[in-house]
């Protein structure tokens, strides 16, 4: 999507929507439009057409894509003259940027507010955003991205090979801090918390962070390697800050929040004050995103985050255990990869977390479909559940991207590479 | 929903969903209880009876509610043995206190985290939540509410009449201060920014503040009337704050924020900090809300946001231009007037906002479902296009809720009151 300049040159943001109405296609569009810049529903008082030309949104195309026999959603209207005709089509809005400025929680006013409850929609998606540079003189984007985590971790030449600690909630600290020697010890380069482990009271962070890291420590100095730990520091402001700055202050390299339950003006404030990598975890994204008929994508929604602050977004992963597509999931992986701006502003692309059911079994095709290596692979069972233990898990995952890059079949590969063929044996369908 | 303690006797947070699923109803609820505490999908190595017992979130009640024809949401897994078979039904889970702690944003990641990935299910939609009183303790709630809201306008024995300030976008500082003039001398009770204007360079917040506050002081020096200026301060935090700041040295008495852009964190950060009402936009909220198969009712959201302290919060109108039925507006003003909590603790009761649409039409039908003059009721064209002006508008207001109270239909207490009678004869239908 192309940013454009209106006839008083401010610079636009443009946002792309798949729509469902009975009205008119037209209609339907200027309605949004006006509703979301200098309208009501009906003209008043002041509202000039000059004022109209300045400040007002403007459709930039409007593309019929199909009928339904039925709304999507209830509570829509229908023109008597079309009765039972629902249409869908995408179309695309722009708005000068000088209605709000470059702020990304007024651009949400505008992009995704009161669009939802608007009357003569029966189906409203927000498919995707461009956002012009200023944005960018605001924002921070991700400090680490993916050249810094991989300096961080010093991983270089292969995806980052990550897993979660499990259970999700019940371990003590000192428990929490044996499974993550464990992990540890068989070479992993990354491991999270859960989103649901932040700072219960029978596993408080500080006390975590401090267990798990005189493990880590102790493993940096025995090695050479320094894990990356995502610890959760997902909570209220303040209580983020200080969290990060002991995490800083115990040297490791990552903080982890859940993006949807902290707004983007936290994810900001944490990064205007961050010194470590920040990993976004989308849990809730399925409220906004999983629908067909209303939400968000992935694609617009990564990138209000990106532009905020994070260095890493978790995906999902092919053939996951939930109920994404694996197109899905691809095209949410290219877009972490794809720069949001053109040279020489920053493309603030960040790792995409690839996790939920992974083992090496999808390393081929998420290379094939993606073309990089530049992404964590989170694998729970697929590398706690390695009939050959932890070590062969992250092995066989070693060996799996190997094959991938190579494009050699994991069959093929496997043959010389034990535990990729425990791994093939154990997890394949 | 009560809040029952756990055999270790930790207090519980309840939710309450609406399911859809091909599944056994018991299985399907058990996922959603396994996946949001201790589970993963598989158990795994030290995942024992006894940290289940602790930590598992559990199922207090299931009931079928009906079936569906096809699945609402798509990605859906059925099991073979009940093919075309999609049962609903609402579920209520609990967990221990102790899982998360009385943090909001970590309540989340259980309550509104992954449900929505989960395959099991072809819809799914939280419904209310009831929370333990640790909440309370952690955070403010409202600092002002309904009484607070009275005694910083004076306004006593009827609800607040409010107008907002149109054309949304587009007015300099000093256009805005001139309308607001013109709606002070109608006698207002409350005025609020549109949520599309904050801090746009062309109506720059300092600027929109000074200017509409040298008219509200004058308003307030000539007649001893304070009109509150629900003025927009949504943005990053350290502007939020800043321009919370620069509200209370104007001897402003009220902030406006959108909620769903800033989050729950920068809420509280603003209630913690804050000495003026919360004036809570939800736009944004139809993505969540508006849907049957997928996201989250007013009823558990607005819960959220009054513990973390707003003091008033949108609840659309009746007759209103939007796709929200009446019967739903009402629900969610009644929720707002209910209390969260039982005596003696604090209810965190807030006034609901009615607008959209609104005029003297809507208040016998308002006052008689809700039962309350504890509200803001806020029209737009409702008073600014009352044939007599903007005064006339604002009495027709005054003399419909009278009307209402008394139980005196408005057609009969037009015969004596004129402004009513032209408001009926203007915007009847």
């Amino acid at each position: 999507m192309s940013t454009s300049s209106g006839p008083d040159r401010s610079p636009r943001v443009t946002a792309r929507y798949w729509i469902e109405t009975a009205h008119p296609l037209e209609e339907a569009a200027a309605i949004m439009a006006g509703e979301q810049s200098t309208g009501t529903f009906v003209r008043v008082a002041g509202e000039t057409e000059e004022l109209r030309e300045r400040f007002g949104a403007r459709v930039e195309s409007l593309v019929e894509t199909g009928e339904a026999a039925a709304p999507s959603l209830p509570g829509a209207s229908a023109p008597k003259s079309t009765p039972g005709l629902w249409r869908r089509a995408e179309v695309t809005l722009s708005w000068p940027l000088h209605n709000f400025g470059p702020s990304l929680p007024n651009l949400l006013a505008a992009i995704a507010g009161n669009l939802w409850e608007l009357k003569p929609f029966s189906g409203m998606r927000l498919l995707d955003l461009s956002l012009p540079p200023q944005f960018l003189e605001r924002y921070r984007g991700p400090q680490f991205g993916i050249a810094g985590t991989r300096s961080l971790t010093g991983v270089h030449g292969r995806p980052l090979i990550g897993t979660i600690i499990k259970p999700s909630v019940g371990l003590s600290p000192e428990a929490t801090a044996e499974r993550v020697a464990d992990i540890a010890r068989a070479g992993i380069d990354f491991v999270k918390d859960d989103e649901l482990q932040a700072d219960g009271p029978h596993c408080p962070f500080e006390d975590r962070l401090r267990a798990v890291m005189r493990v880590l420590d102790e493993h940096a100095d025995r090695t050479g390697k320094r894990v990356m730990y995502a610890v959760n520091i997902t909570g209220e402001i303040d209580e983020m800050l200080r969290r990060h700055d002991r995490v800083v202050a115990e040297r490791n390299t990552c903080v982890m929040v859940s993006l949807n339950s902290i707004g983007l003006p936290a994810l900001a404030a944490l990064r205007a004050h961050g010194q470590v990598a920040i990993h976004g975890h989308r849990n809730g994204w399925g409220l906004l995103g999983r629908s067909p008929a209303i939400g968000m994508s992935f694609i617009a929604w990564q990138k209000l985050w990106r532009l905020a602050g994070i260095d890493h977004v978790h995906v999902n992963g092919l053939g996951n255990k939930f109920c994404e597509s694996d197109e899905s999931v691809l095209a949410s992986a290219r877009e972490c990869l794809t720069p949001m701006f053109a040279p020489p502003q920053r493309g603030c692309e960040v790792m995409p977390v690839f996790s939920s059911g992974q083992s090496a079994l999808q390393a081929p095709a998420t290379y094939r479909a993606l073309g990089s290596i530049d992404l964590i692979h989170a694998c729970g069972g697929g590398i706690m559940g390695h009939p050959g233990g932890i070590a062969a898990g992250v092995r066989s995952l070693h060996q799996a991207w190997e094959a991938a890059v190579r494009g050699t079949p994991l069959a093929e590969y496997a043959r010389t590479h034990r535990e990729l063929a425990e791994a093939l044996a154990a997890f394949g369908r």
